[in-house]
């Protein structure tokens, strides 16, 4: 059966697997300093506009995460998320267990505004007793988020320059980055989301990679010293080279992002299947996630012929996730329409 | 001005700088393996009616929460807690230094139920991706709660039986035990709370002792190399007797109940007062702490002559409130009534 | 230049890639749930005798080690290396980033002996302060060691024996495991290893794979939860399948045996070729690594034909280490020896 | 039996006892900020000289030991210490605990010198693979040691200079810091040890208070937040009067100064007399704890009169530690000599 479950069902991109056949008996050094790693971050550098980061590659999102906030807060602070936010429900407390608080702000939609952060920052101060009390250290969010959804430029320029007033750095998680770039919805460039946070990753894992997501610091305090972190955290591969491999391939002419659109293309499809046939949705989401409410009927059919998520189950509902992907089949997506009409 | 803030105002019960006095130069072993602490364990032991409980004495309430937690968690699981939980709100984050999340249940009065706990703990194992997610490892509730309020025996039978039902151990903070014992609302005996939990601590520092509070571990299970943690935490004693001789003291002659039965006689007293000229209360509380609302008007007038704890801020009305404890004196409690019914 | 400098130069296997190519777009479930890695445990199980293993596929060594390790102790607890082992000098204090101290135990070869642990730990349980001291949890070793030097059946069996008096797990760290086993002084098999320990790993990034360590648990007690560490440590891939094919491929017509074997013949060439020339060496080492003694001028002579690694400085001469892999070339390795012939 | 075993075998200096008492009823704010707290860190500035120190009241030496690493190294770092540190050895990992590796010098007396930090910083700066080593990022010395040796002036201001030659922070626990202040081998002065360190701390517990140890921090950079730390660490008393108490009253007069003075009077006593009757030492300490090397026999025929420390056994003989303290009683070291002569 046809998987709809998830954004990494499948390998990676055949470019991706060329290279790595073209490289296999090369001898590189290891652990990140090889000309292909190097070759990577040029084209990095070059496609976010900043010759100025220092770009590494680590092995996931859960570890790219858990590093990046280890590196940046101090023992008694704590990482402002969304309550939805994937450090704060899906990382078995992988943030906790490097010694600190997920400070969870709540959100309907997965964001998180500029305004939410000046307030808890603010009553964190003003509180007496705040020294009883986590002391906010950075901001966490994830673009497109959890949900789906999107900051908008105006949205996450206000949410950085709330991060700026209170010297919070923001670090934005792109497990998913493509997909957002490349919605309908979105109005920011890869260049705006550089220059609107502090740290942010490009994934690669659900983006055409087999895995791997490159970690962009532009924040000149937050480079030092990262890559003890990273080998700390277990994140340094000793053949670096397969995630600059990756990242070299998918940065060579615009891939990630012609694979990205791909994906949004396709989720658009069902998008406009579900409205055409009124199926309700969860979160009005333009990224490549799409978030079903189906009657338990509907989804029983659906199960039939399609592998895919379960998240909530309601009285006579359910929520039911369909992911497209790079690696999405146009008539796979064909026939999930059909099916998806037939409800 | 006399200072009806906080319930450790003052120094200690007399008879506590009574013995150090008298044992001052007697010469005992260090870390809490003196036969004044071998006392005093004895007269607990007696006094909570199991013979075989451990006892240990910590300096503080955030030290004792966050060695026990400590000592009972597995790298990835996390503390049930109400949401407004001390360890949850007012620790800086100690239970997530020593690696763990704080999973924290919503609680509009500071407790949480049996069945809370049981929907929270089945819907992590009925997740698919449970391995994603904090497992629930302990249940921590505070008696009385930080809102002054109480579980009745019933509600405290059926919490333990939930976290017996899910192999969690029941761990009760008891910074201020005694004033909820004492309580007119109160149907648990000492030896109750001791038999419907798996650990607690005797709170001293708030109940007539300079600092210290005992914990009390009944379950075998949790009891291994206890005093290796109270090491490595920082709350082993050189000269550990100083705890023995309060907890000596206080379980002398049922000092420890009436001087929290003082607490709460003055507590009540100005409870009454509050009814009788119809100043509302945030919480209904039947314990030494007491949740009055006033308008600011009221509030700036109490403020004149007595120094009380400005908790929540609201637009026309703030939380104002007023703790008694075993060191009240009634004369004072006279003129803070007088002010009251001035307002 | 060639480079005998590492055993992780060149990327992988050709069957790996072969098959990696072949399920390119086969569409799985994710973190190692799906049938190939199904596949390449059972393979693991045949291979080492136990069907009752449980085997989990971490990303690389210290990943590995530092989830294994967490998972074990509790937070009092330490874990004893010899003071050369890998986790006590080449982690960036993974170990201590989890909250464990290691407990270094002096050793000129890389190895301990089953005595050392039996008077160390004797000596800690001995000791009135023993509470004040970190209390040793359980043992690591490698196999074969940073030196290239191994533990014969007997040593291994004594020190094992030694674990289990004081109920100590043992875990061997297999990074070159392959090199170990496949060694002309070695008189184990991959069932000795399996059986004369709680736990160990099956190093995949040094012995054919592109990564991946295959960890295997054969102590009961040590298996539960331990999915969860995984996923907090950052080890848990989305396309975890990644890893079971490279294992399924290694464990396929006893491949992983065969390349190492190719590895140690290629190293046995080379310290014959020492031998024969007198060239010292720092350790004796029946492995994959080879430690020579160099002057300053037949070191810089070597450098200008190979990368090698230079490890110790000396007055007049240097620690060199040469190592092979499974991708090693046997003509490099002729020209090699010409090279260290003519020093 | 009188004891000679430690020096915290008794409570505190009838002064502070007499200071609790008179302040009891008193009631005063919380958490370190009341007027005795201050009235004591402003007679501590004008003794070490220096207006500008932050002052910090702890509760005992290993929670003041790892708030104060932990509040400086970032997660990668480790602090430098002799392998004799009480750090290293007698605190349950509690450095570890916070996530961060003691790295231990070799050192035959306890101390260690400006160019052993020297060698060991450059060597890991030099080294290619310091990524993969733990960064020292600051260093830690007792004074005295815990061999009862001290720094001479010129060592410690090179050790100091060594530390600032790179940044690393130079941090002095100074449990028994009065006994090394009056000690005739000493030549440094409070102000001396206060300038020639980035922050260090004052023992009480040893030194007549019953508990405490103020931590004076005079490093700018080190002082932000401390007080967060203080609190997530379980240090931060509620009455932290008490630890105000008792140092206002040691601090005034030269109380500190002049009951160390008595207990180096008392431990000089003995020395000469094991001098006279040829008792060799262990290590030669003029400071207020002894390390006697005694026959069996002697040791047997000490022990029916005195309790003393057994610290190493060897063949015939064994390491006694005899320690006084502000609290020794003449009369009592009179027979101690007695004894000691008649062995």
């Amino acid at each position: 059966m046809v998987k709809f479950q998830c954004d990494y069902a499948e390998g990676c991109h055949p470019n991706i697997l060329e290279r790595l056949a073209e490289t296999n008996f090369m001898q590189t050094v290891g652990y990140g300093e090889d000309e292909i790693c190097e070759s990577a971050r040029a084209r990095i550098r070059k496609a976010i506009g900043r010759e100025d980061a220092d770009i590494h590659f680590l092995v996931g999102g859960t570890q790219a995460n858990l590093t990046v906030i280890a590196s940046i807060l101090r023992p008694h602070q704590g990482v402002i998320s969304a309550n939805t936010g994937h450090i704060n429900v899906h990382e078995t407390g992988a943030i906790e267990a490097t010694g600190h608080k997920v400070i969870a702000l709540p959100s309907s939609d997965g964001t998180i505004t500029g305004d939410q952060v000046r307030e808890y920052v603010k009553a964190h101060w003003n509180d007496d007793a705040h020294e009883h009390i986590v002391q906010p250290g950075m901001v966490y969010i994830s673009f497109p988020t959890e949900n789906g959804t999107l900051y908008s430029k105006a949205q996450l320029e206000d949410l950085y320059k709330a991060c700026q007033e209170f010297d919070l750095p923001l670090f934005i998680d792109g497990a998913r980055l493509g997909y957002g770039l490349m919605s309908p919805a979105n109005d920011l460039t890869i260049q705006d989301v550089t220059n609107l946070c502090d740290v942010y990753y490009i994934g690669g894992t659900k983006v055409g990679a087999l895995f791997g997501e490159a970690v962009v610091i532009t924040a000149p305090s937050l480079k030092k010293d990262f890559r003890y972190l990273i080998k700390q955290k277990g994140g340094m591969l000793a053949k670096g080279r397969l995630l600059g491999i990756q990242f070299d391939e998918l940065f060579k002419d615009d891939l990630y992002f012609k694979i990205s659109q791909h994906a949004i293309t396709q989720a658009m499809r069902i998008k406009k299947a579900c409205e055409d046939c009124n199926i309700p949705f969860a979160y009005e989401s333009f990224t490549n996630q799409q978030f079903l409410i189906l009657t338990n009927e509907q989804a029983a059919a659906l199960d039939e012929k399609f592998v895919v998520s379960h998240f909530e189950k309601y009285k006579d509902t359910q929520l039911i996730r369909l992911c497209t992907s790079w690696a999405t089949k146009e008539e796979n997506v064909d026939e999930l329409i059909e099916v998806l009409k037939s409800l």
